[in-house]
């Protein structure tokens, strides 16, 4: 994957040019395939662990958690007691745990604690709310096995972390007890589709267009069937009274930067303690390019700070 | 993916159909897919690793090992003054380290040794000897770091079998010293793509077709620039004499079949100590169901006996 200097921003690294060139690729994949499959979109996909370099003293274990199956990323040293329960993104559609495994381990282990990633069932075979309701079976389970709510994270990317917030709205309208923190990287929330860097940073946004994001709406929201202001399916809607405290980062040049910003507002709003941060020039979820660029590892250990905070 | 017990050997377990049934979601892709691109294609076998299990307490490291780059998997008390130096398959063209991680990590953790698994350079970029070449040069840096020679076992599956016995060649032919042992699952040799079991296993065979292996020989041979007799690249015409302890697998449903047997029967006949295996009713490399299907993990065992006897 060449860099293309003359149209990077001069102050992210050549390194965390992967990531965009990877970008650069599946959009030019899908601009050039008539008709791809969502078969052959979830295998592109799948290639989004590729900018993440293997995080080393970590172990991995598949298991099925409430009737969820999941990897397990183990930490050498790691705080059994304390989990992240991690959603992939991918448009509630394609990515898996195998994409993102790396990239939780990378987490996990910089919080020195143990992450497990969902495979949730994707729409559109499984439309909203099969998404949240994993995520609560799954957080709910592990409840069970004596891991305190509160020593439980959500944490997600993209609609992952829409997820990771949706997760902890629905166990708060089932009057369950709450992780103790949230953590959203990039979260795509706005199911209308609607916000201003969709325009305003469309040129630098190598993957995110909003006809790639009507399709994933349509498949998650079932042809419309569910609104899209349902609180749980757009927490841009919903109600933060009460709410976790939340880590939310995005990219400067992601077209849904705005999406970050208004969950901080929304959230703040609320009385919640949000923490918002936005590298400025990186692209939809730069922390993919963890062990590989300094800025997914500045932002990992910024995290980490945030955790124990 | 569902099973098909009507076309099954009832002689294989349900669990192992995973593999198949991959395959033939592959085949189904290739045959629907009007000119699939190699971009596509590497895409999709990307997906090897999914019918294998993460293997559990085995950790990774990224480095690059004789200007080549690859996956270290480190089994939790592997023995780590032995290597295998293992070639993923995918006919030199598709196929990574990442798809082939966690086999070579289940066959490490079996025979208490650590595994390095190349990025080798690829076909039609890269066309025969560069993946020997990569091969040799990963060996060679190995033994410079005081790996002793007859502790490297080289190893890969399918055209990464192929290279595995390759390698040891060309270290032969260059007077270096050769490595211990040479285990090839599944081994693609015959470059001039002839051989009963194409036919009469074409049936049973879920992947491997003749016209997928001509375009796959094309690439690797420069379009036909390099000889399909070269011994290098097709070692059905290599000299075996004082070759290395040499382990050979197959599936009995497999095309490729009689190239296991024709290796076992040409490197006996030098005077080689051969093991070969064969799996009723298993499709081609069969361990990738490691973890998963009791025919892989029993298969693996078999190899780690061999190994210490």
């Amino acid at each position: 994957m060449t860099a293309a200097p003359s149209v990077r921003p001069t102050s992210t690294s050549p390194e965390s040019d992967a990531l965009r060139a990877l970008y650069a690729d599946w959009s030019n994949i899908i601009a050039t395939t008539p008709d791809l499959s969502m078969r052959l979109f979830r295998s592109i996909f799948d290639e989004w662990h590729q900018p993440t370099r293997e995080p080393e003293d970590v172990t991995y274990r598949e298991e099925v958690v409430g009737g969820v199956p999941g990897i397990w990323a183990l930490p050498a040293g790691a705080d059994a007691s304390q989990v992240l329960l991690y959603t992939h993104g991918g448009g509630f559609a394609v990515g898996s745990a195998s994409s993102h495994r790396k990239l939780a381990a990378h987490v996990a282990k910089a919080l020195g604690v143990t992450a497990f990633v969902l495979d949730y069932r994707r729409a559109p075979e499984h439309p909203h709310p099969a998404q949240v309701e994993d995520g609560v079976a799954a957080f709910t389970a592990l409840t069970e096995r004596g891991i305190a709510p509160g020593d439980i994270t959500t944490i997600g990317d993209s609609a992952g972390g829409n997820l990771a917030v949706a997760i902890a709205l629905a166990l708060r309208e089932q009057g369950k007890p709450l992780p103790g923190r949230v953590i959203a990287f990039s979260p795509w929330l706005d199911m209308e589709n609607k916000g201003e860097t969709l325009v305003t940073n469309d040129a630098t946004d190598a993957l995110i267009t909003v006809p790639l994001l009507e399709g994933m709406i349509a498949g998650v929201l079932a042809g419309g069937a569910v609104p899209a202001s349902t609180p749980l399916a757009n927490p841009l809607y919903a109600d933060f009274t009460g709410f976790p405290r939340l880590y939310i980062n995005a990219g400067g040049a992601e077209s849904l930067l705005d999406n970050a910003t208004r969950l901080a507002e929304r959230a703040e709003a609320a009385g919640v303690d949000v923490t918002l941060t936005v590298a400025e020039g990186m692209q939809h979820v730069y922390p993919f390019l963890a062990g590989n660029a300094p800025e997914a590892d500045a932002e990992i250990a910024a995290v980490a700070d945030w955790y124990r905070g």
